[in-house]
């Protein structure tokens, strides 16, 4: 039964708000977007979007159903040190593409491949939230090309894995893909120039 | 003005022939496909094929408009023995990528990951014709994975600098992805299985 003649209740609000948001953020782009547009385009309190959403990057993730928390998990990935990170690194990645969470991953991917838009919000969204964090724990020179090269890495494996599906790499264990590669991203993250 | 009454000429019947493999190799896939069904469909004597084309591989190439022959450029590349095969291979691939080339790679990339038909074809093709090739020269164990490595980072390479295009990899220049990301491949191609 509709329910007329009543204010909409959280659950339309919310679902207003991530309307707008993903014309705001298509429009703008990442770092152009605000809050304060995203609330203007849904026609509601500027405030009401941090209650719902805490931030500009917890809007976008559930506008674009990204599905795991850049400000959650690099932080804990960072947490015991350097040491190990690559095969940290390529276990997460692994686990969560190979979770629930892969299909909105798959279909993220889908939407970079054949949509400049798509692909450049992604890049500014990925950039900032998920390679600015990584660089900032870098010590060493040219942290955001290492980020960028860890990336080089991961986005290839979710490539063969899980779009093109090629049988070596489908058929690995993360444990064992995480032996050959691990020691890569680590030598991105921690190697000195030569 | 038409040419109306007269045989079709060579132009005409390498077209018609480039249409049916499209439609076979859609199909039956690259490993099921053979020069037999594409003359079928094409209505042409099967000896005609190898005279345009070569071979299965030589007409699925022309087909796709893959830009680059494995056959030519994965013996050339191995032929200086192993030593520095992994920086040789990232320059290889990035001269092809930034060379007129490109513009054909990127539409590959498209299609393979908006259509899983393409996917399997592609993936069909890249395994025996060009990861195959790649493995038959790793006199290591685990030839097949390590080659499917090298195309992870390869990929992934790809992705970064052409398709998602961030900033840090696409403005570095060829030789120093070389230097970074050459010794990853060089490792998944030599090193010992720990």
């Amino acid at each position: 039964m509709p329910r007329t003649g009543r204010r909409p209740g959280p659950a339309k609000t919310r679902e207003k708000i991530l309307g707008a948001a993903r014309s705001h953020f298509g429009l703008e782009g990442y770092d152009g977007a605000t809050l304060r547009g995203i609330a203007a385009l849904a026609g509601v309190d500027p405030a009401l979007i941090p209650h719902y959403f805490g931030s500009k990057e917890g809007v976008f993730l559930a506008a674009v159903e990204f599905p795991i928390d850049p400000s959650e998990f690099i932080p804990r990935l960072l947490e015991p040190g350097v040491d190990g990170l690559g095969e940290r690194l390529v276990l997460f990645f692994l686990e969560t593409w190979d979770s629930p969470s892969g299909a909105s991953l798959l279909a993220l991917i889908r939407s970079v491949v054949s949509n400049d838009r798509a692909a450049e919000l992604m890049r500014e969204f990925v950039s900032r939230e998920v390679l600015g964090r990584l660089a900032e724990a870098i010590q060493l020179d040219q942290p955001k090309l290492r980020a960028s090269l860890v990336a080089t890495q991961l986005v290839g494996l979710a490539m063969l894995r899980y779009v093109i599906k090629v049988e070596a790499v489908k058929s690995a264990s993360p444990a064992e893909l995480a032996r050959w590669i691990g020691p890569s991203i680590q030598r991105y993250l921690t190697e000195p120039v030569r």
